[in-house]
């Protein structure tokens, strides 16, 4: 008999939450219990999301617990600072949680606190949660019952940088990712900053003195290195909606070939049914991956120099979040790992 | 045993091609044999698609009749004009064709050639081919060896205008399309008007003197309502990708409630899986059904006046052309007609 | 001695707002006085808009009347409601008032407060303003003290309406305008609907049902025909930032040629520095009129039938807003009408 | 009494040439006396451009030498490798040329054959053409026949790193640029690659191995820094028309603080009209400089580390080309440097 997981979606209202509902409405194992929202509770869902009609038949709730405590795993796809309320009484009820926000992200509960402007609810769960980035850490995930789901930006950065890192091959303290991430990575909320007039048809970089983002990153690289890094994050808002690319630049530590450069990507992922290692010198587009859990990756190295040029893209709704949480809850639920994640990228 | 179909597709570089691999290469029911492209004979079909890696581990090969005389039905995403050369042998050989071009969607010959610039290769064939708008006749759909599959704006424009010229409500005298689409439409080949610096940031009708599409639309409208119609369309370019909108202006022939109205387009789509009647005064939006096989229709009456108003939206490349195929392709090889067509449309 | 004109802009912080002041800036007829923002007060006008740096030395402040009575001309950029406040006094103290809201375009206050939902403050002066749209009534907006200035819709339809229904040759009884709009008509507040992620890549009709510009556009067209309408207006939004198309139909009373129709509108329009006729069966492009108060014309008569088309294009924010406001601000002072409204529109 | 000057512009049909047309239209001291193109000659220029109908009243020509000798100074907006063929002869007889094309711009001819891919025909103008960047080498300008207008993606990133290398503040051997470039900047002709359908709602790195601006900023770069440069240029494609944006990174030398590197940048550019240094940690957005000959940069020192991020925006169309090249028109004919080129950018 196949077991069949009740899941719980918190914040069902933006773009997060709408990919999840996306990909979890077509995933066999799964039956959608419960998607809350305290402003749209009494709502059928698919009059917020017109693409739903017919695909999911229920309304968004109230997040009380009598709710959530019925499911076998919770999403939160909440604003940061909502999900580490909830989550103590949810593990205490035997609920798995996995967190699209950033509150479970970082270790060091002090720069947690300094980037994120607010006092930790449960600091003592921090230690127990697993980062949830398959590619390097899957088993640990098996057995977590709590993921903090990799942000974005840091998803794309870390695939590209790891293998290199791990073998070994580049300077820690010459690490750069010039990121670029298109609109619906800034959420689905009212905000004259992401409206079509003010950023369509226009490109700029943001938070270049500092984002959320780069703490997160450090703390993974260094973990990769096994070394404190140096490393710098330029984020950039596309006149788009989905997809990030990162273009990340360093410094070989010997003269070592390009094709043995690919070799290292090319072994470290073979297993790997998301990370995908384009030729040599290919440049990987944004909409190859739309709307699919998937990364690629390629590898330049101009002039033949000692600067090494790494591009990684993925879509920053599905590998970058709902994607890589339904990875990680079929990591964590015994199915095959891409049970419901092997569609077909949208393009054009 | 379930059967397994094999396959064909002409013209596998332009963007009816790669929507037809996208939503093949998941049909259960499918085996792709042939992907032809003169151009690209002999390069994998996934370096010119990457979002087909690992998806589909074919070729491109030349358009050979051997070739294609192995697949149980062949589809032609040929520009017009090609599919009539190759049409009679494969029919001939048994092969069945879906043919996306409008090669055979013209029941006079002398309006076909004068609106498409030549001579027609197999006039003999055109009475034969079966107009393949399931919704409308899908009883001769079931039995063809030859499909015309619609036009992406006769689609749009056709399935919100059946209803009520079957009903006899409106005035056939005034019928109006005001149709808009997005850049796919315009087909994947080299051209100045199509290029990003020419048509984004930028909206215009074009061809509102006279489009092509419009015998092909005049021809099912006065199949619906029995008798000539007069209709006017102006056919609009949307700055982006995929979609296309068709607001529908229409007289009421006598003063009937919108609820009515509205019932008599549920009542009459009330089977079709690809047809979804809004709530009264909704507004359809295309990235609804981005990606899917799916017309959305809504009804307004402004003022109440006689003037009535009809919104409907499909994917060009899915319930316009790819998705529609596929659609004839089930129920001509008993499928059930949704196989393989029951994705959620990609939003946002 | 050239005169030189004091002008204060209330609401300079909105998209019509900062349309006025890249156009004053360099209108040498004028001094900026005031540019007033409740929110804003106290910042340098190029921090939030820094297209103005080295263009525009001021800084935003309360609108207070003592501010404003010091201006020869006040222009109001403001949400619908505000203008009417405060018109009373600044008339009194001998300023005069182009409102770019929709204040004063409704001569019947109930279908004002109809339509706008809120009870009118200033009643009596509803008759004295005068709708400034100079193609129609240029010798009314000479000597006005109130200028009602039109809506954006409401210009685009009516230049393309105006010359038929003046010269009797189509039906007042069949008038239908299918409108649309890019992002920026919308204004510049943080809103769900026009976020990027929202709106991009996608299209749909709005209001279809009823739109605020329907009856401001009923009331002109009747006067023009001199006769009651029957319109029908549907507005829909483009995924791009400035532009409005209208596509326009309607039903000529007689067999009259296209050439001679062309005549007509050529001949109404002789005079006119802002409307130009495009040859016969051009398809103008909003990007042809970007930046600059123009409007685009062409009209088309497919198949010889009795409908008419007439597109129209214009640039929501220019000659929709703010150039048309500077249009009756020239006419009002004795300016030559094109005086700071001669750029070229920036294409692509 | 003041001169006029007559002006040709070779290759009127590209997105540079009708750039130069725009703001030349407004030029007090240039009459455009011939317009070029091989494909259009015999057309007037407002049919192909209608942004320019009633300011512009010519003719496309054939690019004859009898037409362009009557010329003052000739613009060449032509594809590379067409400009050297013509300006000997040109210069022979006396006009002056501006070269919008990279014929003229690399020192060393070996390093221009082998990066474009042709034998140069003029090699001995080479050492005589002056690389046109006002705000490097003025002097040269103002006495030079011949000019090499820089490369779009060259001159964002000089204007960035010009004022450190001549301060010697950072590594030589440590300069990255990731650029970002809308649409325009690969021209008005035919090409799958710069479709709405391919380009729209994506973004990518292009010739992420070595692009052949790469060469022309390492010159000038080796030039500002008196030393051979390590320099890493990865170029990206962003779904928009206009403006470039250019991340560039770099290593302090020495610890200096982000107030006295601001310092060095106002310092530098303190008398430049078009190079416009925003507060320190600002974004600057393409946007702003839509439309403008206008480059704005701003400086930021993340985690006070050693790493420099410079953020620099230009029009990749007026700075980054005609605009740039009307400056230098301005500065060889003795006029002040910013006429016609004081325009406002269009935001939004």
């Amino acid at each position: 008999m196949t077991s069949i997981l009740k899941v719980g979606i918190v914040g069902g209202t933006g773009y997060s939450g709408v990919e999840l509902l996306r990909l979890l409405t077509h995933h066999p194992r799964v039956q959608i219990h419960a998607v809350t929202s305290r402003t749209e509770a009494g709502r059928p869902v698919s009059t917020l999301f017109p693409n739903l009609r017919g695909h999911l038949d229920c309304v968004f709730t109230q997040p009380t617990q009598a709710n959530l405590v019925e499911c076998d795993i919770v999403f939160f796809a909440t604003p940061n600072g909502t999900a580490m309320h909830s989550t103590p009484d949810l593990l205490e009820a035997g609920v798995k949680v996995i967190d699209l926000s950033a509150d479970f992200r970082i270790k060091d509960v002090k720069i947690w606190e300094k980037w994120y402007g607010m006092a930790h609810h449960c600091p003592d769960l921090i230690a127990e949660a697993v980062y949830g980035l398959p590619e390097w850490n899957r088993d640990e995930i098996v057995t977590a019952r709590l993921i903090a789901n990799p942000g974005c930006y840091p998803t794309a950065v870390q695939l590209g940088f790891l293998p290199l890192l791990q073998a070994g091959l580049i300077d820690p303290q010459y690490l750069i990712a010039d990121a670029k991430s298109g609109a619906s990575g800034a959420g689905r909320k009212a905000n004259i900053g992401t409206l079509m007039g003010e950023m369509g048809e226009s490109f700029k970089a943001y938070s270049a003195s500092g984002h959320r983002h780069w703490p997160e990153i450090c703390q993974s690289l260094h973990q990769y290195a096994g070394t404190p890094v140096d490393f710098t994050f330029v984020p950039h808002l596309i006149p788009m909606i989905r997809g990030i690319e990162a273009t990340l630049y360093t410094r070989l530590l010997e003269d070592i070939s390009l094709d043995d450069i690919q070799a290292c990507f090319v072994k470290y992922y073979q297993n790997e049914p998301f990370v995908d290692i384009l030729p040599v010198q290919s440049h990987p587009e944004t909409r190859n991956v739309r709307g699919v859990n998937m990364c690629h990756l390629s590898i330049h190295r101009p002039q033949n120099n000692k600067t090494l040029v790494i591009l990684s893209v993925i879509d920053n709704l599905v590998k970058g979040a709902a994607g890589q949480a339904i990875q990680n809850m079929n990591i964590m639920s015994g199915f095959p790992e891409t049970t419901g994640l092997t569609g077909v990228a949208l393009l054009p």
